[in-house]
């Protein structure tokens, strides 16, 4: 009795989806700081702040259970989730966890699947608080949500770029993007043969940051102790050209990069290599990083460098100048979004 | 790579399999108050606590899109998060919504399901605060994740439970229980009909109290009112049995229960006649009811009896003398869970 005719969602794509759905909403609760439009939403406690924020995974799409180990399926889940509040510059704090269930997945596969979502708590000091399971007719679904905190002052949106200020990232890009097509072809080769032996060697680093990616509250806390705070920070998710479009968008302004600037590992350039992938495309369209994006103000340039945990790979620019990456001969190319709509 | 075999869920159940994954899990922060194991999580807020629960709801096992309208779907999705809050005295403000996006569903479709959700938002005074869209590959998933606020001391939990308690409930039960029946008969009934017309006729209430289930904030508001604190609650989703069950189980105490005081709607009646159901069954058993289950001490009845808006079906019990229904000969007979376990 449901449409079935109409607009496809590709059409839209996520964003616009989103801002379709949420645009007219009203708000009943003074309490309700943010809608829709930032990494978590922010509610009012008084002077601190309540971060929220919810992230669902859905089997097929966010992973394949033929070579994601559920152990690092759990990690990877709580440190996407808990991403979005550091990406606030909120402390992570607690989280709730929505299971679907298909009748495949056994009790043993829940039990590492919340050992590695445990291990993650523990090394980011979350609690995992509560939560509800569900059957699914088909796949393995997760949903995290997690809240924080942070002094209201304390908050980064996506809003507060500003000309002039420094775009760093937290760590080289493109690397989980060429660890999953790793795995695929991998799969993809082995997909007869009767004891896969998958050829990883050489790579382990780039499995890694697909399978397991770190959340980087470590670098937030040096920049709080160097009291230095970003003026936009959001959460690597879709690739550094779609999340850098994103803060410029939010704080309408414009960006410079420099090609030369973004730091891309070894082991993915050689896998780019091998595979006939521009690196390059790797890195600013891949997705999944899950590193910090952020900017902070010009003067905080020798603070930040010193540090040794960022790179600084550009800066802002007035809103007219576009999101420019500039190549090493210096000329000018306007980065394009191509990440995740589907 | 992963297990396949090992203990199916089925052998656990729910219940079991909640408290086998979250038995061990520890606790960093101070502010997480309690751990999963009631409807709400309840995380400190100094004076105030926050309430934060999450709910998943997937295609082909929590509802069926050939007769769920999306907008009764998104109303319902509503309403099932926010009653976790209202069922630990809170009043909810914020939800946050992720949805996994199968390529069947349009943008329309999404549209008509916001517009439900919004319904529900604006009837309960909550926000639609965030969200996040994935793409599925199968069917339809919700997961709504709800948050309010209350006073520590109005917090009301599974356990407060005590002997003479009165049992009291919001409204009659099995009527959505029936109305699923109802609609997953006239399903397989018109399966192969061209231009299928369901029978509803006589039957619209229970169609709107399986599609369209309203939350009972307004009798705890006039609970509030009349100076009643419930000194246990529970969201009525798994059927009265279990429920109740659970309650005695938190509270460490027993229940006797009055068959011929357990409302159950005529039209709830008329059609488990003829479709061969035992109504008792529906009352006891159906779930999806969504109303309040809760106790009040026994010196409130007067009060409670003056509203006009519960049912006590009976009274509190030490533990040893277990959960007990008793017919209107004055048998009593042991309450089984038949719950939700799939």
């Amino acid at each position: 009795m449901n449409k079935t005719k109409g607009t496809q969602i590709s059409e839209l794509g996520e964003f616009g989806l989103i801002e379709r759905l949420t645009r007219t909403l009203p708000k009943h609760n003074a309490s309700s700081l943010t809608a829709a439009g930032d990494d978590a939403a922010v509610i009012d406690l008084g002077d601190e702040a309540l971060l929220l924020t919810t992230d669902m995974l859905t089997e097929g799409i966010d992973f394949d259970l033929s070579y994601f180990p559920l152990k690092h399926l759990g990690y990877k889940a709580v440190v996407r989730g808990v991403n979005d509040i550091l990406a606030m510059n909120g402390t992570p704090q607690q989280i709730v966890v929505a299971l679907g269930i298909s009748a495949k997945i056994m009790v043993e596969a829940l039990d590492e699947l919340y050992e590695g979502m445990r291990t993650a708590c523990d090394e980011l000091g979350v609690d995992i608080v509560g939560g509800d399971t569900t059957a699914s007719l088909t796949g393995l679904t997760i949903t995290i949500t997690a809240i924080g905190r942070a002094k209201k002052e304390d908050i980064v949106y996506r809003t507060g770029a500003r000309e002039h200020d420094l775009i760093c990232i937290t760590s080289n890009l493109g690397a989980a993007y060429m660890g999953l097509h790793l795995l695929e072809r991998e799969k993809r080769v082995l997909k007869d043969v009767a004891n896969p032996e998958p050829k990883f060697a050489g790579y382990e680093y780039l499995l890694e940051r697909y399978l397991k990616p770190r959340a980087r509250k470590g670098v937030l806390d040096a920049l709080r102790e160097e009291g230095i705070r970003p003026t936009s920070m959001i959460d690597l998710s879709d690739g550094l050209a779609s999340d850098l479009r994103q803060i410029c968008k939010s704080s309408q302004c414009g960006a410079r990069i420099y090609l030369e600037r973004i730091p891309i590992a070894r082991q993915t350039s050689e896998l780019a290599e091998e595979m006939h992938i521009d690196p390059v495309i790797a890195a600013l369209n891949g997705g999944e990083d899950h590193e910090l994006l952020f900017t902070v103000p010009l003067d905080k340039q020798e603070a930040v460098m010193r540090l040794g945990l960022v790179d600084v790979i550009g800066h802002i620019t007035r809103e007219e100048a576009g999101v420019i990456l500039v190549t090493p001969d210096g000329e000018g190319i306007a980065l394009k979004a191509q990440a995740f709509d589907r």
